[in-house]
């Protein structure tokens, strides 16, 4: 029997970054372990997202989706500010401090992450279309010009606002998509940042259980 | 002398919409409007969001920034997150409510709003490229596929999740942005929620305001 006061994310059962823990069920495990939550997940098929029980709990058919009790949550920023909401670890308890970085938390996701997913599924679904080359380049600009400011607002600072919080675990979950790119080498300060977060005992624990997924994977 | 106890809001010197209040100064108008909160409103040019001055303020050169007192936020989303937080007229007390409520805030910006700025950006830039034509259409089926399920999802419901909220403020405002380009028309319950939105006093006064920014900058 499932405690069910101990909620459960849902997550690919087979998850196509083969283990980079690149989507966005990492964020979210990093998030309940920095509070210190425990969690259970259940694994879902890309043909059982499609189904009809799996869209009562997520509507767009995506991973993941959060239940706690008779709560049901989707989209990664809103189940992590529900999390942070309940631990001052992830966001501050001062008002002014917690108004910026939930700024963060929405500027990870709609200003950065916005040109890095359309970069990527421009990557994954027309990489042999003829227009490849010339487009690549200008989504590259786009991501870069993003990068700059982000880089430039940072400067020597270890978080993006103070203390660490809920924002950086989004921050850093969406700039190691382009990890593989290129387009960080330019910025030392976001690439040390990134390395900061992924030194966090939480991260590393939340990296190590969704890799353990994978590897469960392929073993069947 | 400006009361410094109210707050102020970046936008368009010169509206690129041509006063359609597409811009993302409408939607925080609007939650402002909601809530009864007066404010100012400083006007600002291209050139004007690139100086370091601005980005001091908004570290992406973007609209809209909010000030109020020593508090600086932007983002559409945390701007509106932080008025609603403080009126139980656009976000319940309710905790489950509440948090629903935020879920469908970042599903409008990170799920809804992702391919339809996506698309537009394409429409502006590439609309002279030899791969247009087979591009939209790809584009248009990644914004009906979210549309689909959105529609789905509210049904026959006057509202995302209960009561009008916050989310909804988002979502009417992030629909309209794709108002002319047809991919509403086979969804006439979203075509409906959006006209009910558009109906609320809050909405039609926050519109005449911008409307009034882009007479304006004509008569000069």
């Amino acid at each position: 029997m499932k405690d069910p006061t101990i909620p459960t994310i849902t997550a690919f059962k087979s998850s196509p970054d083969r283990g980079q823990g690149l989507a966005r069920d990492m964020r979210v495990r990093w998030a309940l372990e920095e509070v210190g939550q425990p969690y259970h997940v259940k694994l879902v098929t890309f043909e059982e997202m499609k189904q009809a029980s799996y869209k009562a709990l997520q509507p767009f058919g995506q991973i993941p989706a959060y239940t706690e009790g008779d709560l049901t949550l989707f989209e990664s920023g809103a189940i992590i500010l529900h999390l942070a909401e309940k631990n001052e670890n992830i966001l501050s308890r001062e008002a002014n401090a917690r108004a910026r970085a939930i700024t963060w938390m929405f500027a990870a996701l709609n200003t950065i992450e916005q040109p890095i997913v359309d970069r990527e599924a421009f990557v994954i679904l027309e990489r042999d279309r003829p227009w490849f080359d010339e487009r690549i380049a200008m989504l590259d600009q786009r991501v870069d010009k993003r990068l700059k400011d982000l880089s430039a607002k940072l400067g020597r600072e270890e978080w993006l606002d103070g203390e660490f919080s809920a924002a950086d675990i989004l921050m850093v979950t969406v700039l190691r998509r382009i990890e593989s790119s290129g387009l960080l080498e330019p910025y030392q300060n976001l690439r040390d940042y990134m390395a900061r977060g992924e030194a966090r005992p939480a991260y590393q624990r939340a990296f190590a259980a969704q890799l353990e997924v994978y590897r469960e994977s392929l073993s069947k």
